[in-house]
């Protein structure tokens, strides 16, 4: 950790009575800030208003947000910066108090190794044992409880630097551990529903925006992966990352996900 | 919050990059502590040993959660202690890392308000709208990831002072928000199967033990609730509260909740 602002002032500490910390009561955006600009800014804070109404959370104002992501990116070429919002500090029990405020834990971390080498080399994935269940009521937001992705980064240990590939109880398949997944075949953009369990990554909602002709939300089985003409994941930080393997299938990257490559370049790049 | 300890030293904070506030990646327990004994204890141990297990967190020695656990509850007649275990501190990424080790925060609360009366009087309840999630992989755990129970909780909101009762995203009955849920019919004892959802309470687990004979674990739809001869909640701190009514449908006390009452005053008796 670079350095952190808890409710605007330095510090790396939060209370160990808040509901964050107790129960996952909050939502997170992690956000790549290059050049002391935070990159898809409105998405995020889309998302993130998102979350905070899911869960009955007040928000703070945007520009409070904004103020303390470039303050904690000062003097970094390039960073992540994590946003926290929780309910707040309160004593046990479920039930929110009407007195809880939001918590806000701003910080900036070390820009990841592999990010430009994974996106013109593109990475290799696994499926995952683990199995994201089916809760509409938190479906799409970026909520604290990520036991499940936790578990699954777990089993990922005995496949060095790959990718993990997640299905639902059902079998369906959700996307990657910490990326959205796309498949394209016969030209058309393919990723899976996301109306159950998942989250709705920024970069996702913009590609969908951006191609919405080429795109389709579905029920993808991991059949169709594999019969897929070429894989690709997306993340707001990683930015589009061809597949070359899963399992016991390779592809070699492919002109499509080439071509939303240099879209994406050009996202970034507009005013 | 009377008092707190977070590794062993006296801190009302833990650290902002803790991998408890981050994805609540950790585990805990809430135990009654009474004439400065905690409650129930080998058995909280042997759930917390299962969570860790489960998550593949390092447990720390049972007697240095004693000591704590007496030493925040010191000069307190009575108090809930309630018992935190996370992954430790980390950077960004779901992936534990190696070097991370075990967080301890034990702290002490104020013994709830209402539960001699509720034992006595019994509760009242509703059915809450939010279905709880199928996650096998989570099964049985009391881990920290209970948004879930706060959004059933904040349903409560419109019922002041009832009880929620929860089902899972198939319909079938898990328990109460916070507690676990038995019924009686024709002299036998059926409470929820709990292999997919739901926490395995503590006492839940010595009832079934010491009443193995006339208990059932069984997937319980709505309607049987609805037809028991009587209902009643369990749980550690609060033992056993028998059921007044379910939405439209009442009971009065009943024998069986009686009788297991003075079980549980029993259990709490024994050397």
């Amino acid at each position: 950790m670079i350095s952190c602002l808890v409710d605007g002032a330095v510090s790396e500490h939060v209370p160990a009575n808040d509901r964050g910390f107790a129960y996952g009561d909050g939502v997170f955006e992690t956000l790549a800030v290059v050049g002391g600009k935070p990159r898809l800014w409105q998405a995020h804070m889309d998302r993130l208003a998102r979350g905070c109404e899911c869960l009955g959370l007040p928000q703070p104002p945007q520009e409070v947000l904004w103020r303390e992501a470039v303050t904690v990116a000062a003097g970094q070429s390039r960073c992540v910066v994590k946003l926290v919002l929780t309910r707040g500090s309160a004593g046990r029990g479920y039930a929110p108090p009407e007195s809880a405020s939001t918590l806000r834990v701003v910080s900036a971390h070390a820009w990841p190794e592999g990010i430009e080498r994974a996106r013109e080399l593109g990475a290799h994935a696994v499926t995952c044992e683990l199995r994201l269940a089916l809760q509409p009521a938190l479906r799409g937001i970026k909520h604290l409880n990520r036991l499940e992705q936790v578990l699954a980064a777990r089993e990922l240990a005995v496949h060095p630097g790959k990718q993990g590939i997640l299905r639902n109880t059902e079998g369906y398949v959700v996307g990657a551990v910490d990326a959205n997944l796309f498949a394209v075949t016969g030209g058309q953009l393919l990723t899976p529903r996301l109306d159950r369990c998942g989250v709705h990554g920024v970069l996702r909602e913009l590609l969908l925006r951006d191609h919405m002709a080429r795109c389709e939300r579905r029920r993808m089985t991991p059949a169709l992966l594999i019969e897929a003409d070429e894989l690709f994941l997306c993340s707001a930080v990683r930015g589009i990352v061809p597949l070359l393997s899963l399992d016991d299938r390779a592809w070699d990257p492919g002109p499509v996900t080439r071509e939303l490559q240099d879209w994406h370049q050009e996202l970034l790049e507009r005013p």
